[in-house]
């Protein structure tokens, strides 16, 4: 049809001018009631993995801001925090891990956690640069079967959100890969170059299920 | 045999994939027994050198931190420090040259220092950019026959280690050449280009022999 | 003769290695009595200009610096300051401009002026990256047969120094045009690609004369 014909040539416009499209979220305000549900494309039953991101946020000073929650029905699996003092935590079942890096803010960070079983080298990485190593959870397994959030803590399976905790701002290009991707890899998603593609969550592809307050915008890059 | 036919199909696809592994060091708690002695290519008998490294620590405040130390029998030949103020120092055999430069922090630097006796001309690089220049030890001469230490600042001949001067973090790519290598390709190995083989430390060649509790690891570059 | 083929073989060398020396004047301690003087290659009747330094210092805080002073028997024709916070201030025979940059600091800046008479933009340039354009003696020419001095700032001519203004840190890649020079131009000389011959101060040619203690050394670039 003339609209098919439409599309396909706005298509390949775009491709000319080297410009794509991605979905940003934006959570506008304080709830505890708003979050998005992220569909993997296969469980998180992980021995290694990357798990990167671009956020930003206004939040600053003392306030606890989820990041990431991936949660199965008895354990927080795989959360990542900005803590009350600005630092990252990351939390695989039970006791984090604590970053002391430059604080988020309201300009992007690409921000990649890397963590792999058999060393327990974990390390973060923002805007390409890479953190000091630590060593954490060696010979743990992260747990399949449990929900992927952003913008709420769950304290039970899906439920118990406090709005103390909860995410304001924009997240978007949320990737996961089941291993730990060189640095210079991530160093080139950083600054927007070719990325592997993911196979744990994949931003291009994966489902998104919305509760509450949250806007999806289109952006080009 | 078969396992060499592996060795070498997976060196081949390692360098299809253009990735390198590079060994890292953590020391991941404040002790006055844990370090790393490295042994280098040839002895210490140095009239000019580059040293560099990649470093990334939580340390700040009023904290010393060992950064290298080189001592033979009766002297510190060659200590780097990060001083109580967050400046660096640079001591050979006697007293000190400190640089006001930006602090270190838990995103790598990527650190040199160069020295010429002739000149006495000395300056650090931090991720690429050049410090100015000092005069220091014009005429002097690095002796060789010591050892050389990550983690701890050794107070004798390896030993008398304070803890309140242990460094604490990640130090990887420690290298040492008997020369002053141009900026411009000390620019290069920030930035990951080529570099020349270093000939005094090679830290992809270079044993290491362990004390105490320091984590090896091996990242992809 | 033996010595002439040697020297044109250690060049032939030098060109390969892709290599190249500059020289750089280090002002070690605050003094009222260390300077440099330039000759430049033709006398500074200048209607237009750009002029650029590498400069590094660990001053900081309430001081003055001169950063570059060009006098003539009864003005100051061309003086740049690092004023008292930290701001530069460029003094063509008379009251100056301010501008409102980032410090200068240990780790080298490259810093440009242009100006032009006709149209009297002036505008500094940092590390490649341009300043707002002000408006500045327009209509003015910089007056020739005066005297260029690095380290200190002569309150008359040649003489008056004082200590409290001197220059301390490391000076070099000095050069001066009779022209304003593309931003692009500038941004390749910042990151040490081509640059055009500068025709009124050339630092590769310049003669200079020392007084006190200033040190001179060579670096490979």
């Amino acid at each position: 049809s003339g609209k098919s014909i439409l599309f396909r040539l706005l298509m390949w416009m775009s491709r000319l001018s080297g410009s794509d499209s991605i979905k940003t979220l934006v959570f506008p305000t304080q709830t505890s009631t708003s979050y998005v549900e992220l569909v993997p494309q296969k469980p998180l039953n992980l021995r290694a993995y990357t798990m990167c991101m671009r956020v930003a946020t206004e939040l600053s000073g003392e306030r606890e801001v989820i990041l990431f929650a991936y949660r199965t029905r008895d354990y927080d699996e795989l959360n990542l925090w900005r803590e009350l003092d600005g630092r990252l935590g990351l939390y695989m079942s039970g006791e984090g891990i604590i970053f002391g890096v430059p604080e988020l803010g309201p300009l992007q960070t690409h921000l990649c956690v890397t963590w792999d079983s058999t060393s327990g080298a974990v390390a973060l990485f923002m805007n390409g640069r890479k953190s000091l190593t630590k060593i954490y959870k060696k010979g743990h397994t992260v747990q399949p079967w449990g929900q992927v959030i952003l913008g709420q803590d769950p304290d039970n399976y899906v439920g118990g959100f406090d709005e103390k905790q909860c995410f304001i701002g924009e997240i978007l290009d949320v990737n996961m890969w089941d291993s730990v991707l060189p640095d210079s890899t991530i160093e080139d998603m950083f600054a927007g170059r070719t990325a592997p593609t993911a196979n744990v969550i994949n931003w291009g592809s994966t489902a998104l299920l919305f509760q509450g307050n949250v806007h999806i915008v289109d952006v080009e890059r």
